[in-house]
């Protein structure tokens, strides 16, 4: 494995907020991701992403076709059935179950100031209880 | 992105016990996890939260009405069934399965020596094949 | 907490290669990162492993009777049938979904410039739509 000894620097949190449109939403934030660490001006280390919320996600697929995100919705849906005799008040169980199944967290690592992705991968941000105003806190540990 | 440059230091891993009660259980970890990294004298940075065992996870969920880490479970339940025609011989796979969905790891950003959560997430150990003695390790990347 | 102040050094990523032999399989790759890692002379910190493909996956399992693997192939097949009525045009949703349901990156602390895993645990990579070529990033922010 070649080296890169540096000294890593860590830039403080930065945040972003993104609006959703339904209920059941994957939207691709890799641009907003991206655009951060631009600015945080770190080249080499771990970005790490975090959704403060606990009925929605984050997740990385396809980017390319539309209807493969699609499928992933609707196969969610059937797995976890919005109405199941579920006993939260809200109603909303569905929603934080399939959080958990996603997860609210992604470390993507960094190089030369671009998130190594592979061809077709972008980042989602997963809405299960929308329409809403949502938030994504974006942490970076790298070499400047 | 406003920097915060420093040099970070490294904790070594700490961890800690807990003992489960019933064969599926999410216990609140939030306040041990927290404590580690207050002892760890870390700022700014990465906690990596690992369980060390193939039949248990970690989540982040709501912290405020216990009715939605009951839903969880019992919806794992409906789509990992304990009998299910599996062939390891232990008769828990149901439990290695859920391991899997939920997964063992998780990282949560450090800032000012706080774990960074959300206002209603709360961080979860995961029993799946209780009542068990069960480890949760916690390492630290962070300035000092 | 036990400190152990250093300062991190940034070692470049690296990668390795695999041929899947089937649609579905999980491949034992503790070896190979554990391989990388060593050759990094990165003491402690974070290994940050990712799967730049979006039909396959990581996650964290048993190690010892290879019929938990089985068995957790088997369950996810009656989750995520690979017949769904998807809408993609590739026929390969179910794998999409897999792929989301594991997660494609997986952090692992390092200790002594070893992997730090439970006695039972293995890393696993997860072909959902092979057979294939495929690849497996790694990258480490240690101590040299």
């Amino acid at each position: 494995m070649p080296h890169n000894i540096i000294k890593p620097k860590f830039s403080a949190m930065d945040s972003f907020q993104i609006s959703t449109a339904s209920r059941s939403q994957f939207i691709d934030i890799t641009g907003q991701v991206q655009k951060l660490v631009a600015e945080s001006r770190m080249a080499d280390g771990f970005c790490h992403i975090w959704v403060p919320h606990t009925t929605a996600g984050l997740t990385v697929n396809e980017n390319a076709d539309p209807t493969v995100v699609e499928d992933i919705l609707k196969q969610l849906d059937r797995m976890v059935p919005w109405d199941n005799h579920y006993r939260h008040g809200e109603g909303n169980s569905a929603a934080h179950i399939k959080s958990s199944l996603m997860g609210c967290r992604l470390t993507v690592t960094i190089k030369d100031g671009r998130l190594l992705l592979g061809t077709w991968q972008g980042i989602y941000f997963c809405e299960f209880d929308g329409p809403r105003q949502r938030q994504v806190w974006v942490g970076v540990m790298a070499k400047g």
